[in-house]
């Protein structure tokens, strides 16, 4: 029923006691970035093993099989996948041997020049198991790697080869090593425990699981590497205009992480402020579609001066895998997740925040379900510009044709959605809403304007 | 890690099309009230077939088990339950053949006199499989109706007989039934669907995700059968005081519920008002242990003008079977679960509402995160009264040398927990929160006087 | 594929150590009398804990599952059984709590007089939650104990209220006892380890399993008791002609466990010396149908003096769980489980030993089978009588409808079949098979006369 | 329990109706080849998905899963593997993307030059998923592939680089295609199904299953084409001598295959026929060891004249993933599986037959059993020479040093055996049993002298 997926979460720490547990909790606390399939890979002794499976991360890594993995180095991943790259065989880490042993590799974002190079290496004659871009990215790195003094070396060779966006973290027998991609597409940050041992993960809301100190985040078109020695950084020289997704500050990272600078919460409040700021409405009452609309909501009432109020219980037990209901049932599956509290909706006109509108469907029945919960008017503003565009750099969207921004005009859309009135934040105002960010954004997806040439 | 544990949910449909899917719709609504085990008895032309197991309702009923569960009539159950009388053997609902066919029964509550029912029974050579009081409340349903001439009229009958809290659905095989015990312990309630179905259900949460209109609460002492002939009522005739427990209101319900009359978000969130009244403080920002926290710590808010800050965000991954970590990882099991949100609560302040203190070990673990995250000062205050004393009717509670209250002083405890200050919501004035409440209320676990002798 | 099915093993073992463990092996050695679920309960300080699942022995109990099952005395199980009476619910042993504290029960057999005494127990509000005759045969003996000193003389007194085949093995806190219907339908026997430990078995064999001495039979009427006292036997007075189902022979018990005093590989050589004398084949090799047609082919081969050989690889591999395969590759798949040995059959004439025809259209698959692989004449025998009526005493056979000696004459069946010549063994010369054993035989599939009135 | 395994059996079928569901008919057939995963892979309009897990056959295949592989082509695998190299990660067939899209491969036997491919691979860049060497010839022939016309020429052209055992079946977008090593360790032949289809499989049995005529063997160095033109055959130019494993006769293979020529039961036969010539005995019967040592038995038993009988019932129950028994229960667990007749052992002097003598634990513990069940003397004839060197080419053996022949005289092994007399085949006599036999065998494990330089 969500309307966005991003393809995953990252988590790697070196040099500690019981890696594979406090891997098991950062990637617990990144469970958002991906529901579908995890896994974490640990190396003791400069052997890697690794447990990949299709589920939850707390259903998947039992006692018994923390047990099996032994090791102070470990790398974990959570995925999302689309329809027809899941399953096991595509879950990650991905492990290999290459001409220097073993590696790990957890990867986080997707590769625009997939095919060019998988045909390239496919004329030396390469083979691919999975349908995943990182083991092009693994292809890549191995064969820099042969002519190359370190993987570090090889990883940031790699990077003039590799368009696209990717957060990676590499476990070779000795070192861990992060890298991201020049422009920064997808997030990724560096912290150290207690005890010595450094962490890199997706979000800061991760280093907060292990008790790690947040030291800042991995740059865009730097290699961090963390090995004996302590920490060592590399940087690509060529150096594109970064370009953060700004969905991370709308809609995936969790509001209790620090992204490139910015405190997410706050970003989302801030947009609430924006959006009341820029179409105001006549209301008695803020509400957001749970969870990522809820602190826009805060933060329009506050501006607005209209009061927030809860205007649903979500219902923790719908998850992913809920059985897809018939068409009949499908306004009742939505309401089973979100139960409108009609005490405080009744008779009143209402701003309902959602942070975005793709296909539009949802947003209709959740108009459709306050309706009946007998709300007066319904003011819907979106945390977002238009979606009119593909994301080329990781978050699965539907095809253009399905994005209802591109066939309806926003009067068409009000009346496809139901609603009173319907107003999107500006690009130009959603460019204020991470003053502390220190990065620029891909903007893609609103104007079809790429950072890179698709 | 959660403290306070209900026994179950029940649910019940009776003339519907896809009255295993409306039941399992039903159950997930419920879910928060048991996650041990859950199981739906569909009834077919007065066959009845029942699939039950141990996990979680959106896990256990896939498609298949779905499509497999034909009929128009349904009960399904929801478990939570101590260690030793789990397992599939005490799943409900009980299934079972008596003199006058198929029974299928869902039952919330606990019996106090089990021991002796079962003893008298044993002496007619009667024979149990299960552990579960459920079965003492069958067998005396069955022999009260060799010689009475209806089910609904066995099961006023045994009213006399049972003593204790029990919320019970039975469906036979032309009928579905609710009963509640005299005492009105645990909630019950009838709705009716759009197509015309009768729905019984625990919370009215559990009509709302089948679209059923509230009807009304079953009364204490009160039989009502959906049969074809639509509702009937039977009332018992001995009359003792209602005695619903209040922790219904404070904990267990879910808040967009109306328990006997009374919307429970509000009682919460006048929990948190009365406290405000009771036990001011001085202070910079209100935040509240979720979830049931929140709501009272919002109304606390209100009353006192302080403002209220999300504390922490609250991780929906880790679940009841989470692995029980190590002592020295136990306090980061609890910041996994609650994270901090150190930005709103650094160097000010703070009012911490929790809905009761129990064992404390949990609230000290709060408090130690809350302080590594920068609170300056920290008053806790529980909207309940301390916890003294054990529960028969059907709460799963520690033992009374584990509640704190029992041990130590308040002072003492406060300083157990390391807080600044501590106060609890007074007996006076918690009977204040829910003046909609039709009902009177238990207070055994705070006096020790029970609504029957125990 | 097979055509006849027994209901159930049983076995059970007092004052020992790893009794889960040893009763673990002698269930493996009866699983060919139930493969669809087992079980296994101990008894530990007279506290019974049991485990019971669908499957195979050696799928259901791991290592784990053995380890959580500690005591010195424990009872175990395996079922075959009839669609609608299967499911975790009917697994035995049936575990239960009565007057007397716990009991777990296994039972073999069938009851006839099942609907009569479940009426009877109804009207003193007795409620089933199982559909097996086991939970009558527990609630008779339940109520039997409430006025008689001991489980033992209620077992013995449960047997004049109880009509048809049980043999039972029941565990009480304190007690393992034996107990084998008056007329002996099905066997049970008992043994004693090295370390002193009694042992209870459906067969012999499963004694051999424990490294147990076989002792003897249970008599038919019997009730024998293993305590600390050793073993004490009690016979119930009324003794009808025994009846032990002469399929034990033919076909249900291994070949290598005794029966009764008979060794049941000689009697089923005996029954193909008999079928050889009475109706002999001009023939080239005789052949049997694996497994319980071989020994028979081989009596056939001495008495007749034509060479036995190999007719058939059997696939071990295709077991009961193995998908039904669409009409058109029905004959496929009895091919794959029984692959002939054409170098052996082609251009010869044989006899193919079947231990019984039942419904016919596996052995006509066989006889296709083997004329594709070249057999020039094919000459049945069935070391059986033609099977007329149906068992009421615990084999699931077709209706008598299916069955198709009931509407074919032998030369119609002979016809059907595609057989060159067809003969079955007289009754007269099957009472003959068996010289060692100390029995009568039921014969009432073949004569429709029973030793009880039905 | 066993003492020798081999790693695998491969099955193919291209152009017919339900290819995966024969594919599994094929597998059961070569179950006994391989019990610990399996997988099929199917090409449905030049598109291949595959399914691959632990377990058996019958257990991996259920119904729904077999209906989710569509498509007209199909290989199959089943697999042994060692410790170490196991799981899913390594179950095949292999599927992979390379330069002209989908290839799915199934391979028996092993490389010896596996290390130095994998070394020079990753000199360029390759990277491994597996710990197979499947994987390994998967490079070797995708490469080969880049500047070849054809799959099946680069398959060929791939012989020259792939030192050791090697019977593949390559499934492309529109071929099948099989090869067999130009030594020929591992079986393969081909047949035709009456709808025209093409079938690839390790032994005829498999054939057999899916009701297939048996065309003939794949030659050692032959690539045989199936594809739309029907069968075409290349043969690789070099042509060492062909070296067929004779444990294939002995031990492997199922006694209903024909394997390059030669009926295996009589080859079986035949070694028990040398047997008696060569090693004769003062016995009253001849029992073999089940399954493989009941036809040499039989041979014995018809050269020497004395009796054979029946000697142990087998216990089917008694799987691979038998838990293992405490010390102290082996001999018991043994027994279990093999359960001896007494009656036709007590107080004789018995011939026994085993195939093969590797550890000795197990022969030991069979000597043991025996002796208890009254065997006056027992005279141990193995149907193989000593196994004294290590397996190069696909068989699981222990390490030299496990070895019992390495580091016992004759003499010293019938003693520590407890056998009366003992006696190994001769590799003279050995060479004998196969005389239909097209090919030359390997007998390094006997004379340490291999057919490639190891």
């Amino acid at each position: 029923m969500e309307e966005l997926h991003e393809e995953c979460g990252i988590f790697g720490i070196k040099y500690t006691e019981e890696a594979a547990r406090k891997t098991f909790f950062g990637l617990i606390a990144l469970q958002h970035r991906g529901q579908e399939s995890c896994g974490i890979a640990v190396n003791k002794n400069r052997e890697i093993t690794a447990y990949k499976n299709e589920g939850l991360v707390n259903d998947i890594f039992t006692e018994s099989v923390l047990d099996s993995l032994q090791g102070d180095m470990a790398v974990g991943h959570v995925r999302y996948s689309t329809a027809g790259g899941g399953g096991v065989i595509n879950a990650q880490p991905l492990t290999l041997n290459y001409i220097k042993g073993s590696l790990a590799m957890a990867h986080n974002g997707n590769l625009i020049n997939y095919h060019e190079l998988k045909k390239e290496y496919e004329k030396t004659g390469a083979i691919y198991q999975t349908s995943s871009d990182t083991e092009i990215i693994a292809y890549t790195i191995a064969r820099e790697r042969v002519n190359t003094p370190s993987i570090e070396l090889a990883i940031l060779q790699s990077m003039s080869r590799l368009k696209g966006a990717y957060s990676l973290i590499v476990m070779s027998p000795q070192k861990l090593i992060a890298a991201r991609d020049p422009w920064g597409f997808r997030p990724l940050c560096v912290g150290r425990c207690a005890d010595g041992a450094y962490v890199f993960a997706s979000e800061s809301c991760a280093l907060d699981a292990v008790d790690a100190a947040f030291l800042r985040d991995v740059e865009p078109g730097e290699v961090i590497v963390a090995d004996q020695a302590g920490l060592r950084s590399l940087r690509y020289g060529d150096k594109p205009p970064s370009s953060l997704c700004i969905f991370e500050y709308i809609y995936f990272a969790r509001p209790d992480s620090y992204v490139d600078g910015q405190f997410v919460l706050e970003a989302r409040m801030n947009a609430g402020r924006e959006l009341a700021r820029q179409s105001p409405a006549q209301a008695d009452a803020v509400i957001g579609v749970p969870d990522s609309g809820t602190a826009a909501a805060q933060g329009y009432a506050l501006e607005s001066g209209i009061p927030y109020v809860d205007g649903f219980v979500k219902n923790r037990y719908v998850t992913r895998t809920f059985i897809r209901p018939s068409q009949s049932m499908r306004e009742l599956a939505v309401k089973l997740k979100l139960n409108p509290i009609a005490r405080h909706i009744a008779g009143k006109r209402v701003v309902l925040i959602d942070d975005s509108i793709v296909r539009g469907t949802t947003c209709r029945h959740i108009i459709g379900i306050l309706r009946k919960a007998g709300a007066r008017e319904i003011h819907v503003r979106a945390s977002a510009p238009r979606f009119l565009h593909p994301c080329y750099f990781g978050i699965d969207i539907p095809t253009e044709n399905e994005l209802i921004a591109n066939n309806h005009s926003i009067e068409e859309t009000r009346q496809y959605l139901g609603a009173d009135s319907l107003a999107y934040l500006s690009l130009e105002n959603l460019l204020k809403i991470a003053p502390d960010a220190k990065t620029g954004f891909c903007r893609g997806c609103f104007t079809g304007e790429y950072p890179l040439e698709i």
